[in-house]
């Protein structure tokens, strides 16, 4: 067995926080900003001190590969990049849990049958390129090099540009999955379920289908003090209303769909006009695909009935539509095993985020092992005990040498 | 009788509608803005070929005067900003009707009274400042430079220097009121009334009082997918139910008070965060001033009560607080019995929107004259006839001679 250094993963994380630190609370470190360079920087640096070998690929996905006896890679990782005033823990603590990992292991003298790779992926959030799981999307095919080669930030700059910055060479065409056996996904679980139920880990089962939809309310732009009530047609008014329809939806499927407006924009947004148009993206997530686009087509069509009888004109535009994942059963079960022989409980359970390993899972067998944390997440009071990270980093260095040696048997037979 | 020359009214209107003409739709002319400023320069260039004699204010108020044989000053006119995409009549049409009124008049070689001038107020509408009715409110002391010294705009662009490039010599301590005798201020009606009585003038009678109030709603940040419905204080889900509030409040007092939201912010509006904070402004209007108090406080204490039930904490503070503002009755009578020797029927009527005839109204006799257009404004639809147009303007010299006259006898006695 290998000694983990707890005092370096600690350690690690607490250097890691400080990188994108935000004056107005949390980490701002989104794809394409400065903090995340300087976060793959010295991710890259960390990784060269421990002996692993570095390569980025055409999407910007760091690879840190220790070299095993025989082909086929294991990789194991999350991202680097945070959501605005986001935390210390989503996606940070995959990668340096699986970095401590490999690199515990390779101190240890364990000689692995494949290579065991941190896997540290681009622009897992949104960020300014409207492209979340940028680079799991790229390196699953899910996105192409056309979808991409023109987007643009709001400024102008280029994706490609920002890829470039942070390493990529998107003239590589290295994006190739042929030699991977699995991929393993360590994060925080970002909800209360671990702490109600008082186990420390969770083996995911599916990650949440997700369906986006961008709404616009057009009605008409007035003054505010001279329009008559009954004559307006005011965005705004009717943006509550559809949100009222949205609550409505949601309140039936409780526990089963959930559901976020988190993206609201009016226009043009001065105190005395009667605001014309109000954009605002809704977002629905089921591991349930029937249920998921059952509530999200029911909700567009009573926002589109109430708009017929209220002279608002309503349109959308789908901006994602995922399907649920389910996570490979031999992975689930060999993390359940690993978490049992360490004397824990390992309840099964949905993941209503999703994450990168979503996209992965399409093409590589793939699991995800969630940890405890307080419950919060995408916000500065994110938390995650000390105690549990351990314990999960113990499961996780263990488990990479059982699903090392399990694959290398499976390959012999 | 003066000759009003049509043509060079028509003409004007058109000259300066493509001041500040928007790509994307009406005319964005905002006070501080380029467009705003060539505006004026146009506008001081028009007037100076009209003989007249100008002085541009502390406030940057342009006053172009024709003076008269006595002291006391006439002074008529409107402002030149709009709001963005706003239209080519709100403000505009009131100052280009007083210059061609009193330039008709010197060309008729009337020698009036009392001196007349055009008087074209700064900043009325709503400015990157964040202060309308800025040059009325100047004048009238109702704001005093202590309030407005340290006043900038997002990017940090002090007032006083947008007062400076405006021509304004903000040292002059020229704001004086002392020799005006009385300010009318022509303008279209922005509302349907004219349009739904047939008529084409209307006189004020008070103008409306306005509360506005930036409330905000604070929930908290949080995943939009691992939140569970129950466990989530979601601001903008918060919103809208304050909204439903909002509109049971103005549903119980129809025609009585009207309210708008017209402004909304979200924090921090990314689609896939639980948003934790909605600033909003709610503004009421009415001509009522106990009415107007009691639907604002009412609101509040609903929307306060809601919130304490429902985790959100609501605060909000006082932005505007301005009583109505009753016109001049002798003012009235006069513009009442110009417009019937014009033939033509004058419904008495209150404005619903504020301009800065309600400043000047607390410290001199003030009156209104209200223009039938297509009840539009704040838009780029706004319209207004050009028959409508030109006979305003007839009535309106008329009324400047009557006014003068009637003052001079009054003067006598």
């Amino acid at each position: 067995m290998s000694e983990i250094s707890s005092q370096r993963l600690l350690s690690r994380i607490e250097q890691l926080r400080v990188i994108g630190e935000d004056p107005q609370g949390g980490i701002t470190r989104p794809f394409g900003s400065t903090a995340e360079i300087d976060a793959r920087q010295w991710f890259v640096s960390e990784a060269q001190q421990a002996g692993l070998s570095l390569h980025v690929d055409a999407a910007g996905n760091i690879w840190a590969r220790y070299p095993g006896k025989r082909p086929g890679v294991l990789a194991v990782g999350s991202h680097l990049d945070t959501v605005p005033h986001g935390g210390a823990y989503d996606g940070a603590l995959g990668v340096l849990m699986a970095l401590e990992a490999i690199q515990s292991l390779k101190e240890s003298g364990y000689a692995p049958e494949h290579t065991l790779a941190v896997l540290v992926f681009t622009g897992e959030e949104p960020n300014a390129f409207r492209l979340s799981t940028l680079g799991s999307r790229l390196l699953t095919g899910v996105l192409s090099w056309e979808d991409i080669v023109s987007v643009t930030d709001d400024e102008g700059r280029p994706v490609m540009k920002a890829l470039e910055d942070a390493g990529a060479s998107p003239d590589a065409y290295d994006l190739s999955l042929d030699d991977v056996r699995g991929f393993v996904e360590p994060h925080i679980e970002q909800g209360p379920r671990l702490q109600d139920s008082g186990e420390v880990l969770g083996v995911v089962s599916t990650i949440t289908g997700i369906i986006r939809h961008a709404v616009t309310l057009v009605g008409e732009q007035n003054h505010a003090g001279t329009t008559p009530w009954a004559l307006r047609r005011d965005s705004v008014q009717a943006f509550a209303q559809v949100m009222m329809i949205f609550q409505q939806w949601l309140a039936r499927y409780a526990g089963r769909v959930t559901g976020t407006v988190g993206f609201v924009d009016v226009y043009p947004n001065a105190v005395n006009i009667v605001p014309s148009r109000v954009e605002f993206i809704v977002e629905w997530r089921s591991p349930d695909l029937d249920l998921l686009q059952q509530v999200a087509q029911g909700y567009w069509e009573a926002v589109e009935a109430w708009s017929r009888t209220h002279q608002i004109t309503a349109s959308r535009h789908v901006i994602l539509n995922q399907p649920p994942s389910p996570m490979d059963q031999s992975v689930q079960t060999l993390l359940a095993e690993t978490i049992a022989h360490h004397g824990m409980a390992a309840p099964v359970m949905a993941s209503w985020a999703g994450h990168d390993a979503a996209h992965m899972a399409r093409r590589v067998p793939t699991g995800m092992l969630f940890i405890r944390n307080n419950g919060k997440s995408h916000c500065p009071d994110e938390d995650c005990a000390q105690d549990d990270i351990l314990a999960a980093q113990q499961v996780l260095t263990d488990f990479l040498v059982q699903w090392d040696e399990t694959l290398a048997k499976e390959g012999i037979r």
